[in-house]
């Protein structure tokens, strides 16, 4: 029986549809009987069918971030030049995922392991029969998102015309591998977790705040706790603000991941820790990236801790046709969510020279 | 009933001698009945009294790594030539601390609050009493080391004639805050913990993993674990090595934090979270910085995930008569531990450097 849990509601969210793509296996061995992605869309496929961008979501986002601050007339995801899919990642809450589902042999602590090479066939499966897209303009996404996003070039090189990894690395590193084990542990430590067989995700609150405590010294910089960077930040729930760092941290960054589903970050985060466009080539990253043909904007920002911009600067120079182009975030990683009109203007400006880009 | 713990020993650590303050009020208000401070020094004091270089140490560090890696014939930390005394800081397992106590009031979970310029306070005594010394040649320490050394510039100016704070802070910054807070809770939220009552550290194993998983992230860089340095770095125990990163985390990092004590840590930690030398002045750092009137060298290590050098220069700055003196390892603030001749011959040309500067 699926759990109760408003977070992820298109109140929450912001509306979407499901689409179900039928039963599908995983590279793991597992299967999904019906996988339903959950997919908002913002303005209309031409007639050619050659405006279409994609957004895939990173961990423990849905399609929210994406309309809310990058979405907009005359912003370089622009709706009414681009047919813009955003699709949640399998298990992300909305779409599939081990507390929403109505089959048993796939909930909760049941769901299968699912990897990145999953989502981009599943999303390529719904691009091709739900809209009759055989080519993107562009595919475009941060963090877990650009791991789908490097998948999707090396993967689908005929259908990837332009793409955009933001903030996210082709191979994941063992640095975020253990990074994104400290997260995960934090959570199935917490003995409410009951080996993922929890009543209710407030079960497990003292993990998820112990998990969003973590992602406050990995996910920002220290510059943005220093400089009292969210005094600028708008409360998410009136009346409930902050006057010191520690309310910041409690009433913002605790706050959100404490109203998430704890299996779903896991399915998430296992996904996250295994990605790596290698698997298509035997191993070789060099080889993998060199099939990519799109034109490739590699854009990392600078403080983030863990996919830095030396990190992203390797992989590009293995792939042909890429420029670097750096951001620049107080927030480090957690810049992706747009505090900073700057930082939007240069996601805009580096976009749009892409998407200007012949292909 | 002091707990055992074969860690805190001569056997582990090399030799120390335990001195005996006597009754030592608290900054917070606890008092240590008859504080103990566990001192190794290294060479001999000279008549003059004016070769003494003093070295606190770090969270969860003693005296160890200092005569295995820094100290020697030769070095810029010469025995041939300086007094060099190395303190334990307070509560760290050697120096009175919550497993090791024979006085009911203060063990285990009951241990008090202490404070950065407890331990400079309790050095100062310490130096002055038991071997008459009245002004040090040089303090250097790092990380936690390096707030007692700034704070040790800032309280005693007359006494200190050069300083040199590796990778760490003068005023802990919130960011760092909340990244000892992450460690410690690792530790709390273990069952086993029994708020700081169990019968053994052992029964803390799975949160002092945990803590480790935490450092392993940001202790070290994406880089050390992407080149995979840690081929290179012998094993701990013989035989008990290491062909994967995992292997290593487990048999390296995991291992040496799974033998430490558990109320140790917590006491390290908060001191670590609350360290600020502008508690001298009211709360204006620049004030405090301002009457240092040591020659200092300001030591960040490029790559530090948590004491960053843009953090470092900031207060170095501040400081009169400093410079900037940036350190490089691929360990990040791990390369405290010396892995790399190459840190280790910078940290010795700085010191040497400074050593030789007139004061």
């Amino acid at each position: 029986m699926p759990l109760e849990n408003p977070f992820y509601t298109a109140e929450m969210q912001g509306e979407y549809e499901l689409h179900a793509i039928g039963r599908f296996e995983l590279e793991e061995g597992g299967v999904i009987e019906d996988l339903q992605l959950a997919v908002a869309t913002y303005g209309e496929l031409n007639e050619a069918k050659d405006n279409a961008i994609l957004i895939p979501t990173w961990f423990s986002g849905t399609h929210a971030t994406w309309w809310q601050v990058y979405i907009g007339e005359g912003r370089a995801l622009d709706p009414t030049k681009y047919f813009i899919i955003v699709v949640n990642q399998i298990g992300n809450g909305l779409s599939t995922s081990p507390h929403t589902t109505d089959d048993p042999s796939i909930a909760m602590s049941k769901f299968p392991n699912v990897r990145i090479g999953d989502d981009v066939r599943a999303q390529e499966q719904l691009l091709r029969e739900t809209f009759g897209i055989e080519r993107l303009a562009l595919v475009v996404g941060g963090s877990m998102g650009a791991q789908q996003t490097w998948e999707w070039a090396v993967r689908f090189p005929d259908k990837v015309l332009r793409a955009a990894p933001i903030a996210g690395t082709a191979q994941n590193t063992p640095h975020d591998f253990l990074f994104t084990k400290a997260l995960l542990d934090a959570i199935t430590s917490d003995p409410g977790f009951a080996g993922g067989e929890y009543a209710s995700h407030s079960d497990v609150v003292d993990g998820l705040k112990r998990h969003a405590d973590i992602w406050a010294t990995m996910g920002l910089t220290t510059d943005f706790w220093k400089t009292e960077f969210w005094r600028g930040i708008p409360p998410l729930v009136e009346g409930l603000g902050w006057e010191t760092f520690e309310e910041f941290q409690e009433n913002f960054i605790r706050l959100i991941f404490s109203m998430m589903d704890p299996n779903a970050l896991l399915v998430m985060g296992w996904k996250w820790q295994r990605g790596d466009v290698a698997r298509n080539t035997g191993g070789d990253l060099a080889a993998a990236l060199g099939r990519i043909t799109a034109k490739v904007f590699v854009m990392p920002i600078e403080q983030d801790m863990f996919f830095p911009p030396r990190d992203c600067e390797a992989e590009q120079a293995l792939t042909p046709n890429s420029e670097l182009r750096l951001l620049h975030s107080i927030a480090g990683h957690f810049g992706l969510f747009g505090f900073e009109p700057s930082y939007l203007d240069e996601v805009d400006s580096h976009l749009k020279d892409l998407l200007a880009t012949e292909a």
